[in-house]
């Protein structure tokens, strides 16, 4: 069975001496996270989730999820007593405000506890975090009453929550959807209509659910213009907080799935279900964009979090496993053969996993960080400024994270040979959780697209400029530092390429907006690597100054300089393939008719 | 459900057009081959592949293999009716020699349909083509007696056939194998171990069972020099030829896997079983290797065939699903939105597998074609010249074609969204079963040693240099010519790529191993590249010759030139940063110490 160790003294370094987490105590809630309280969290999360989650990732795969004829869903043995634990922690309400139950810490915390939680048992982590996600979604356009009547018990997970978006006809484009709502005297709303692929919508953990569900009411415009937010419970809640009696919603049969089987993906069928609207009519896309962010950042979350985990039990077996002699000489003659950590080839496996873990896990704390100051700074000027650095990081994120900790998965699974393939190791599992998260939440075509159409020439590309500007800037300023330029110099050509890949765009895709079609991907994945390098920098720096401490031997730290070595010369140059690739145009990719396929 | 046609026209194309089949007629083997019964042979293995194999694809997948407390072991609902029809059909003997009852027609056929069955049923197809292995093996290395015994009933399909070679503590180093083999009286063996991974080991297919099994002759050398090869039937074959008593070989247990659940993957249980010793004692790793490069080949296939499956239905699914609008204008405005194929990043995909598979499919059965020439020529040097071609490219093709094989499949799974997630739509079938060929009959990481550490120097850099030569010369020849140039100059600045990182090995690598096997992986990839880039060129030139048959309208010839242009301004271009990861050596790769991972 596969283990698993919470990166706690990584995510702590990071907060502490990359990002400086104790210079932005003017915010709400960062008072209270000093350095002590939140390594005291995170150590607490990490033993929730090495000792009751990760025992439970297997069993939940092997188990998944069981539809009762009566439409009951009940979740795999353990999942229970486990969700249990991590409501009594408090997990759940850990960043939302205090007015609602929760404990008003920064959301940085929570993605790096979520991390945790995705690494011991991504299928289970769906459940608390889809709540969090409905909890961010009232928070963000429900009405007091709303607010008053659904959040405190969610935040304490006495409620649980979904997100209905999905149709059997549409998904990514959602102006086809088709489920209605019909406006009742008394202010609600009757809604009709099925919804798939719906995680957690029926499950045994939680006494009620909470579905927030986009449907169109009768006579609102076509397209993405007609669509309303709803909030439908599955036990209707009384004005003074009792459970009612059911609604008209149920689960009509569980998808069978390659992976995240302890998750229970729903097809849900509303059959006349009572609604309450969640901000303005026709509003529920935008109220749904509006907290996507948040939902993205989390899948991304995801990507890094599976890739970890594979790369822990990677490294372990690596270290165990006898056979072979290093080509370069034997290295541990008292043993039969040597561990096949000694060879090359699994080395570069294992170091381009971790080179990309290390700065992809820096990159989400610091893009979470820009979201707290979004959320929580008292200067506009600020929080437009982070609010622009999270739209634009936001889908390089979610696409590069998932794409890569799918593709680490499986490189971890290929340290194991043959043992990768069989299901007791574990190891397939990983790659088949990983897979999902490249395809929820906005498949990562979308991504590149919401990144390339919408995000870099938002606003007349400020926060695209922005973006370079800090990372140019930097490169300028530690481009005369012996200890730094061997990082930055790098960087300097990645982020050329970068730039270059931006104009080109801006020359060639005005006129034939298929010429960034046919580059998103390319582009997504060019800006990603210049995103991680940048942090590679920023944790070489970092890691410079905490190098006396360590003095007299081997360190975390000066691993952290070969390691940021190995990303500069092996990772990196990926970015010139990207670079030609998109400026190759689109006109290959175009010209054959459909019919050619 | 997956639909699968077979490519028959394409394959006709390469075979005809392309590598001019009709050439080799005093090939032994080559006359029976003419076109109209080449055309005939494939038009047949592609109908039993459409309509008799594919249909119990996911019918494998789903009920997989049982073993019953007697140890016996039944397949799939519906693999029995269909093994006949291939033992029917004469397919397992189509290219074995005449005396032992096949057909004698050229090996390169073999591959062809070969690529239909794991294409249709990878699962299935591995009971057929793991006998013809066996076949191979007792060919070239039984006695006359021991061929005279076996072959026959295995040619018919009437008995199948297994390889034996990994055990629990051993996969990639078979020096450490420990199933010993006691010599009796009479001149047979005892055998007595544990196999595990054995494909096929135990089934309900046939009335026997040849296993093939490397064991250590008590009081052999230690390590490699001292292994032996052996036969041990499951029931022991009487001279006469009847079947005498049940052996003492039994499958213990069946691995749980990944994917390939049709195939038995058995755990072996030796218990002094009697069997025969094949070739000479302590020869037996020889004797594997020598019929490795056709298994290795294979399995290349393999990984051809889920990516050309996987694209067929992707291809599909972009042309009926609607969702959206092309960036570029409404493109059919009679529908309530464009079928996805519209979308630049979708046709990104789409050309991505295609461009692979058309060439990769060249490519296999250009070697293929090397194979029967080294087998069958009666001139000792173009035999020569042709094994040189086939020990260079086996791992090149095997490493390659199953890389890109499982990514091409992650893509077309890609196409449908959250659709490609669920089961019933078999596209994460094809990503769990292609998964294989990537680790077994050598992990990739073995592969990519075995190109650099042995291949590429072998003989003074013989088979490199012809290799160099015949595709350095192809490109002067045709870089004047006005249609081909713009196809055969970026072959030429990717040739470059490789011919430098073969020569930045030749100054680095010999004082220094490590970097040899630090750049292994990317020195495979890139010189797939360019194998694949010659590829289309050889078939640019074809297309050329043929396109004006298809005059008046678009027609797949013309498709082969946008394809070819696709595939070098998009996919060529990568050959960049593998000779970048390569020329950065192995320093940062070795630099950390074992325990600091």
């Amino acid at each position: 069975m596969p283990d698993y160790k919470a990166p706690v003294d990584d995510a702590l370094f990071l907060l502490n001496d990359v990002f400086h987490f104790d210079r932005y105590g003017n915010l709400p809630g960062f008072a209270d996270a000093s350095p002590d309280i939140v390594e005291a969290i995170l150590g607490e999360a990490a033993k929730l989730c090495e000792q009751s989650l990760a025992p439970l990732n297997m069993v939940g795969d092997a188990e998944g999820c069981t539809r009762h004829d009566d439409g009951r869903v009940t979740t795999p043995t353990g999942f229970r007593d486990a969700f249990r634990q991590v409501v009594d922690g408090g997990w759940i309400g850990l960043s939302v405000p205090a007015e609602f139950g929760g404990q008003g810490l920064p959301s940085t915390l929570t993605q790096a506890v979520n991390e945790f939680m995705c690494s011991a048992n991504m299928a289970f982590a769906m459940y608390p975090g889809l709540t969090q996600g409905a909890i961010a979604a009232l928070l963000a356009h429900g009405s007091d009453a709303i607010k008053r009547k659904y959040l405190p018990k969610m935040v304490t997970g006495e409620w649980t929550g979904t997100m209905n978006l999905t149709e059997p006809h549409c998904g990514t484009d959602l102006g086809l959807l088709r489920t209605k709502a019909a406006k009742q005297a008394d202010g609600s709303y009757k809604i009709t209509g099925t919804k798939i692929f719906i995680s957690a919508g029926e499950h045994d953990l939680s006494s009620n659910i909470i579905h927030l569900v986009l449907a169109r009411i009768e006579g609102a415009p076509a397209g993405t213009k007609g669509i309303s937010l709803f909030v439908v419970p599955k036990i209707v809640v009384n004005d003074d907080g009792s459970l009612g009696g059911a609604n008209g919603v149920s689960c009509g049969s569980l998808e069978h799935k390659m992976g995240i089987h302890g998750n229970a993906t729903c097809v849900m069928n509303y059959d006349g279900a009572t609604g309450w609207l969640v901000g303005d009519e026709n509003r529920g896309l935008n109220a749904m964009f509006t907290m996507m962010n948040e939902a993205r950042l989390g899948v991304g979350v995801q990507g890094l979090a599976l890739s970890e985990v594979a790369y822990q039990n990677a490294a372990r077996y690596a270290k165990e496993r006898l056979q072979g002699r290093a080509i370069s000489g034997v290295k541990y003659s008292d043993r039969p053969a040597d561990p096949i950590i000694v060879h090359p080839d699994i080395r570069r496996t294992l170091m381009t996993i971790r080179a990309f873990n290390e700065a992809a896990r820096a990159l989400v704390l610091w893009t979470a960080l820009r979201g707290d100051i979004a959320h929580r700074s008292g200067d506009a000027k600020e929080r437009q400024s982070a609010d622009d650095h999270m739209g634009l990081l936001t889908p390089v994120i979610k696409g590069v994270l998932t794409d890569r900790g799918f593709e680490n998965a499986v490189m971890a699974q290929q340290v194991f040979g043959g043992h990768g393939y069989i299901v007791e190791h574990g190891m397939e599992q990983f790659v088949r959780d990983a897979r999902i998260a490249q395809i929820y939440e906005g498949a990562n075509g979308i991504q590149a697209l919401d990144l390339v159409g919408r995000k870099i020439g938002k606003d007349g590309g400020r926060a695209l400029m922005a973006f370079f500007n800090e990372v140019q800037g930097y490169i300028k300023e530690k481009s005369a530092d012996e200890q730094m330029k061997g990082y930055v110099a790098p960087l300097g050509v990645s982020l050329g390429h970068l730039q270059q890949a931006s104009m080109w765009f801006m020359q060639n895709a005005m006129t034939k907006p298929d010429n960034a079609g046919a580059g998103a991907t390319d582009y997504l994945h060019l800006f990603g690597l210049v995103a991680l390098g940048y942090m590679w920098c920023r944790i070489v720096e970092a890691a410079i100054v905490k190098l006396p401490e360590a003095d007299g031997g081997p360190s975390r730290y000066s691993a952290k300089l070969v390691t940021a070595r190995f990303f500069m010369e092996r990772m990196l140059p990926e970015t010139a393939t990207r670079l030609a690739r998109i400026e190759a145009g689109s006109a290959s990719t175009m010209e054959l008719a459909d019919d050619a396929f």
